[in-house]
């Protein structure tokens, strides 16, 4: 990591330091550690723990060390933490922890374990968890923390700097402060600043901003992530019923943002959002290869569009060295759309009277690429054969498939979207399916056409 | 936007409201709308307006309101409102601005409008500006903010209230605050919550966090953005020479991470990062031919090796049919490992150890896959051509077509990002023409050697 500043070790000397400190059971060694490091990179280092090193040091370390590794590690790694740990020594750790983070662990240890845990905790803190374990996994209820700064609107800045004082050091955020009207319900809010700069027995009620912008807790967390990165929030309440149930902090929302970047950018290419590069091979067969196999049936069905043509080949054998050109650029040209419209998609950037003026735009578009295109190769291929009629069909086919590929390249994403399917996860199958089977039958069709010319 | 709790006008009614106000000079209409709107979703209905309405709001609006339209506005729409401008007013605007938004406003203006807009500034504000605009873009002085608060370590937490209340309004984020030591130079920070719990007359260096993660002015955003999101910072701290420059706040932080990852969704799909979907068609084509005329080569070369085999395919048109499922499949495969690959780079994820053990991974895993796809299109070969031979060739070059696509989706990214290029950008083509290139020559090669068998 490039964090000169303050980093004393890199990953590798974390590591290495862990491994010394649990064969040789050095507590004092441990505790330097987590002193001068960051949580985030020990739990990355201990990552490329064996099963019995990580047992070791989830003895040797004090259960305040445990949580800030737990809090910081990622699911494969708390979860052999939380394994490693029995029933009480768990409870005392997720005590310890943010709301949030405690209800991650618990929603993804085996079901019988959660009852047992939850029926042993005090009743304040299962009522919470509880209320944070109902919501689906990336619903925005599921990244909230039921820790925030609220007060009734009749109270004043002098009873808030009051509340700060007791409650803001375990409260994850304390720049907004939340108002309450004279039901509990979220009547609006207050900038720290505004509470600085207000005289002691201001009201809430004066000074609060009444616009707030919020989420439903079933809402997609992805909502959640538009909403803060649009509107530049600091913090993002969530709200059933007019009630504030709890608040998304900007730090989970970060992680929502690259979670979701990094399940399109895979899904795009087919690979399982999952995956890593260092998942074992087996799994990462059983990522791949469905996807795999789907392809397949595309691959069948362009390979069955050649198959059609064969007496057209065995007669003009050079059309087999040609056709994988019209068909591979329509491929390019088709992701190049795709991708664009996946990425606006994704940022609800498409403009709304889009599809149709998109499409006239695309058909342009690829008509004129498949021109340059198509110009080049037809030339090519004038020089390698000799034939010109050869060539105008190259061409012709190219700027058919070019089209194709651009408008099929918009449309696909949009009704896979339209039909509230993730345009990112089967836009590529059915935009090479175009671009394969029709670049084969025009090319191949137009061939058949003026076989005698091209012979 | 799903903003169902404060957003009165959607979009469409906010472009709608702006042509109506401007037809009819109406500036209490505006008024209205800038109280009750985000600045954003207006500059977002702004976008939309012709050259002349977008003039006509200009002159109707208030420099406040401007303000709050450019800060919030895109690239496009910041320059054409600048361009309506005279100069005067423009000194007004971007006198009211943030810090780091001048600066980005100014960055983009025609040089010598620049020079004048400066050299008319108050000298605090030209120095400010002039320091921001050193910073080439894309570093993280390019989007640092020198709005912060910050105090001598001899201070007290008196003293660090009063600031708050004299500066903390225009300051954009107060949750930390800087100690410097005493030769200015940054020696910790405080969190406002810590501020708020201790007793006033404490001292700053007795309750600040030593450790500070920091960033070079020059260090890449990309680099920020991994650092805040990595260790959950609420603010990141610009230093060099051990001096405080300015803070980049995470609002920022969260603009770099989409505009990087979309980048890397649309270079590896052959796209121009600033392409979108109302791009103009011949600037689209202007952003897109380069990289299919740098795929034409590919698929040149992949046609030539077809042409080789000429002589084979002619004795077995059935060839022409079935190499394309093994070269598109490797290319299928190629993409799924390069994603991953490309998604860990840009991450700072890739195991140390990684690339020797990678390698075995994927060429095991490109081997499993690779049985099993070509063991499907085995058997349908071997259904439709009847010849066991056929089948046996195509299940061989599957098999090591995946290895090639597995081993190569790995290198190709890996070697790049040692060549300090960017692996999103270029990665494709190489594993394209390996998959294309070295899947023909298999199939066909093994074809040739077994042609007896096989016609």
């Amino acid at each position: 990591m490039p964090d000169r500043s303050t980093q004393l070790y890199t990953q590798d000397a974390i590591l290495d330091i862990l491994r010394d400190s649990v064969s040789q059971g050095d507590r004092a060694g441990l505790t330097e550690l987590f002193e001068s490091s960051q949580p985030v990179d020990i739990a990355s280092a201990a990552n490329s723990l064996e099963d019995e090193e990580l047992q070791s040091l989830v003895d040797l370390l004090p259960s305040s060390s445990i949580e800030s590794l737990v809090s910081d590690a990622d699911e494969e790694l708390a979860m052999r933490i939380a394994g490693m740990l029995d029933d009480r020594s768990l409870l005392i750790v997720v005590g310890r922890m943010r709301d949030d983070d405690a209800a991650d662990v618990l929603g993804s240890l085996p079901r019988e374990r959660v009852s047992r845990l939850l029926s042993e905790m005090r009743e304040a803190d299962r009522t919470v968890l509880l209320s944070l374990l109902q919501y689906p996994d990336e619903s925005a209820g599921s990244i909230m923390t039921t820790s925030f700064l609220a007060l009734r609107q009749d109270r004043t800045v002098s009873d808030c700097l009051a509340l700060i004082r007791a409650k803001g050091a375990g409260t994850e955020q304390i720049q907004i402060v939340y108002v309450l009207g004279m039901h509990g319900e979220l009547a609006g809010c207050v900038d720290l600043r505004t509470i600085l700069s207000s005289s002691r027995n201001t009201t809430l009620a004066t000074i609060m901003e009444r616009h707030v912008i919020s989420v439903d807790p079933y809402d997609d967390q992805e909502e959640a992530a538009t909403l803060v990165a649009r509107y530049d929030l600091a913090v993002l309440p969530v709200v059933s019923g007019g009630q504030l149930l709890g608040v998304i902090t900007v730090d989970d929302i970060i992680d929502v943002i690259i979670e979701e970047y990094d399940e399109d950018l895979l899904r795009l290419a087919g690979a399982n959002a999952e995956e890593r590069l260092d998942t074992p091979f087996l799994r990462s067969v059983r990522m791949r290869l469905p996807w795999l196999l789907v392809n397949l049936v595309t691959a069948f069905l362009a390979s069955a569009v050649v198959r059609m043509f064969e007496g057209t080949i065995a007669q003009a054998v050079a059309l087999s060295a040609i056709m994988t050109i019209v068909s591979g650029m329509g491929g390019n040209a088709g992701s190049q759309t795709m991708a664009i419209v996946v990425r606006a998609i994704a940022r609800e950037d498409v403009p709304k009277a889009g599809v149709l003026a998109g499409l006239a735009k695309e058909a342009i578009t690829g008509a004129i690429d498949g021109l340059a295109v198509g110009l080049v190769t037809g030339v090519v291929v004038a020089a390698v054969y000799g034939n010109l009629y050869l060539s105008l069909v190259v061409l012709a086919a190219m700027v058919g498939n070019m089209v194709i590929a651009g408008t099929s390249g918009l449309l696909v994403p949009v009704v896979l979207k339209a039909c509230h399917q993730d345009p990112a996860v089967s836009s590529s199958i059915f935009v090479t399916t175009a671009t394969d089977v029709l670049g084969f039958l025009l090319f191949l069709g137009l061939a058949q056409l003026f076989l005698p010319l091209i012979v």
